[in-house]
């Protein structure tokens, strides 16, 4: 059995991960750590949880080490970077879901993260990516970054139209539609349940640094090339899950059959991807409801000739594959286990 | 008072219509018709609505011309088509609902409405138009046709641009977010309770015809232009109320201050049209919650200096601005009442 | 006009009155009052509300006394306790929307608001009660407090079965369950959007003040008793509405023909009482769906012959018929206006 | 592997099913059976489940036998009636889901049951009752029915009160409330999501066939009585989840700590149903967001000493514990598997 460990255990991302867990036969929860909640149990703050695990939530302090294999960090980006650097030499494994390390470049990460110091040496030993794109890479990796849950599903929605079409896209507009379980538990007037019943409020509307972290990457990858990526973000009155639409404008020539062929190839063999036709009945393109509680993200490219554009769509279950169902498809990586390991779990619908 | 006759009495927007003529201080509730609930009070139609009128559905004929001063045509376009022949030159005067005459060019018509016969003439002499931009031409109007709820969002957003800047917008891309009253009620699985509950639907990804209605519109407008208008819609799990998301690319030069200017000035004394300021509280930007069961539009503009765009937010109640409010706000004018008259209720937040 | 003040002017109550006198063709907003949000304007805190009233929130002391006529407290039981104790005297109506001084026995007070200091003298003074049962005190009356809004759907649905028919009820069990608004704005984890989205939450299992607040005021009424009265309460996911479940066994003998005529004539000309028939369409028996934004309440009785009990159904908005509704109802009896005076609006539906 | 077949398999319970026992390790999809979309894949009718499992819905004849071990009727209860008829000779093992068999008591069955034709032999022959309770029996079991959701949450909660604790129970009144997935898809106006989202709807007020299945069981237990079993049933807008409360009066004496250890004792070993204690933090009681997704029934039973009742509350994912999920749980005790294989999926929360 792996040694795990979830530090940042009461938030949601940190639930997700000790509930994946659970259910993972390889993994096992051997260590809980925060700073708000500490003493208290697991089931206590997951009420969904009604485990004895035999753990409390205890401070982080490198003695750990000793405790723990691979070490989860569902922590606010400060906390990430200051526990990434205690931890990179100490821990066989970190695996950070915060966006602390998700910007290679230094400017654009003081852009997006102005509060966020970490040392440039250390985020260059980071791995980061989705694991479909960046799988060789995270094999035996000690530190891993992973993206963002909107950051995902774009990646995951335009990579075949660069890395397989090899496509320049001229202009990228994206706009995110995600549930109140996205922006985490802040005790807001405006995230009680009253005023997030009947909203669709725009919450970023003029841009999201989820966009930074995407375009970062993309730029560095070896096909096709991003102009202008910018996004716009809105809350929906659902809890989970989240839908990208990403219009992209480019002066390559692609017709819908070659864009559903490009999609099926290059996501052949991935066992969370799943290219949906837009032929099917009853849900017939990517809409998270298709996703709830399973790894998979969901994604379609449409063309519409009229507009002169290409409708690209992808779904997921934020808590999942953008935070928790991700990082432990990293870690079946990172240890050479089969990548859909604990992760088997398929969509709840309805729900 | 003013005899109104409702047909499409079994509707959502037929319901809204009944439900605004009943506290509207001079609009008397003087004919409900329909084909498919002949027979049937309204209260059994609408359990809001627990009221004796003393009327039963009945089938249009010509001789509603004796017991109404004005008809409100909340049908599907191919039957508003009918009943306004049948209508026009006999009674007073005629308000669709539909899209049966909004899109001017026969082309286009005939591109978004296939299954719906007109003759051009006819067409030619509906008023078509929000009524803050075509006031003066609704004034003594026979023929009406008003704007879808998606066209009635985006022609207030980009208004203020064309006709008070003067702007040339070169590529305009609108995503829209409805609720489910937004498509009628059809016995659809796909629109029971549990499959709507935590969707976010992709339901017109590559194009919506009322976009077609807008670019029809502005294209003949005085000043400004719009090249590319493209649009793509969404259905998100609330039940009344849309927002609107137009992305506008323009050469011309503007800031945030000029905008807000615009828009302000531009309103300035429309009572239904609100521009918000965006450092409000609570709810900063247009959100569909805020004008519940209301006849506001709320509308603001944001400049995205590092995207190089502009965001325009539009938000209504589609039953209410997008459909039965503007319709009674049409027949205000029409008739020389004040143009709020029993249009005065105030949005219900929470619900 | 009759100039009103709002003292809780930042809550869900305070909001709704502010909504409602923006209707009312006799009522104005003359001040708005509150500890926590002093200095600030209405549409600030009420983003529906974007209108100037020229206010803003002060703090209350005696003073008001030149400026209003009439005093609605939407504070929670302890400030409405001492408000009233300043105002009893200088204002000619105070209308207590909070517990205060609901229950007029003082162990029973004790038992059930033992944080509520108040004089039995104060108390005494009070006319307590659902506006339908206590229309003739209310005249004149310058001292009001108003039932809790779970109160109010228990006691209209039972009246008729002790104050028409006269009936001993034996054991009386009410459920009930409510929306996300009925429990006022707490910045409560169990309270955000994603923890009340999926909930049916037993918030009140074994008991409830407002049960002891029916108990009281039914045990003084002139005919029919009941024996034991006892509640539990729910949270459901929707904001507004509730509807409370009245199960009761009497050894009188009742079949439906007697329920549906003495319902039916004991609210024969109360505008907002609608006697439901159970044989309607669509929604056939109390749902708060179909009262929403409304000041109606909906009551139904069905006899279970099997089962030898009677349901009593009934529906209301918490925020209108349950608070701020109810309270203008009061003040326009309180004053000589027609009951219905700026109470209007018909449900919202669907919504 | 274990061959299963489901029949039904368009309808809700079909495709919890199948997710099911997708992700089962010892049972395999061997036969998809169904009347109304024969030649669909499961994938086409569940767009949760896009699996290929190289089936499509087939009509069910005698044939099956030689593909299947067991059979899982999914099915209204007049087809599962034929079916069973047709399979119980033939096939190892059927399990049904309906109600076609729960009710042993002949005039009991006509009452509640009386378009349900079955022989009263084929009745006899099966077992009936919720796992936990009929454990034993269920081994080797061929014919097997299952509970109705309901009534699965009603018998765990009142189980130890009579089978414990030796309680006679006067009078229970039960109050059931679920989401819009516990009646399944009906294409009906009032299920349309505009018409749940904002709704609490008694569609059962003064009675329900799963009290009758309820009392029929427990009159058969060795210990304890139930004297009258009454039920009121609700919709509450959500999709998955029930809760049952039970308000029950007994002259035996009891106290909260009595209560608690017999609830504890009673199911001490019993994977999924998990005894709340009332003083856990969040979410305190049992509340169906709780179990959503999971094989879970919480439980626990208050005391409320002052009204002079036990309040008993159960929640269970109508879905699962309620359908699919105990089925699957009462096939692994049928072949012997360890009773949790395949049900050990943690509850998705929030959601």
């Amino acid at each position: 059995m792996i040694r795990a460990g979830v530090v940042g255990a009461s938030g949601l991302a940190g639930g997700e991960l000790i509930r994946l867990i659970t259910q993972h036969p390889e993994l096992e929860l051997a260590f809980v750590g925060g700073s708000s909640s500490v003493g208290r149990r697991p089931a206590e703050l997951h009420p969904n949880l009604r485990i004895d695990f035999g753990l409390t939530v205890q401070p982080v302090t490198e003695d750990i080490a000793d405790q723990v294999d691979v070490v989860f960090l569902a922590t606010p980006a400060p906390a990430s970077a200051e526990l990434a650097a205690l931890l990179a030499d100490r821990v066989p494994s970190v695996i950070d879901l915060s966006g602390a390390f998700r910007i290679r470049t230094p400017e654009l990460h003081r852009r997006w993260y102005p509060k966020v110091d970490r040392s440039t040496e250390l985020a260059d030993r980071f791995v980061y990516g989705v694991p479909e794109l960046v799988r060789d890479q995270l094999v035996d990796a000690p530190l891993i970054s992973l993206p963002g849950c909107y950051a995902t599903a774009i990646t995951l929605g335009l990579a075949p139209l660069t890395l397989e079409l090899g496509l320049d896209l001229r202009t990228v507009l994206v706009d995110g539609k995600s549930g109140s379980s996205g922006g985490g538990l802040h005790l807001r007037t405006a995230d009680l349940h009253p005023f997030r019943n009947n909203a669709i409020t725009p919450y970023s509307p003029t841009g999201h640094r989820h966009a930074g972290e995407v375009a970062d990457f993309l730029a560095r990858a070896k096909s096709g090339s991003v102009g202008s990526l910018t996004m716009s973000a809105y809350g929906v009155p659902l809890v989970r899950g989240l839908l990208t639409s990403s219009y992209v404008f480019t002066d390559g020539t692609v017709d819908q059959r070659t864009l559903q062929r490009a999609y099926t190839r290059f996501y052949k063999g991935d066992r969370f991807v799943r290219v949906r036709r837009h032929d099917e009945t009853l849900i017939p393109v990517p809409d998270p409801q298709a996703v709830l509680g399973s790894n998979y993200c969901d994604v379609t490219a449409l063309h519409d000739e009229e507009g002169g554009r290409i409708v690209v769509l992808a779904a997921l279950d934020n808590l999942v594959k953008g935070a928790a169902g991700q990082a432990v498809q990293a870690a079946n990586i990172r240890f050479g286990l089969p990548e859909e390991t604990g992760l088997t779990m398929q969509p709840v619908l309805p729900a």
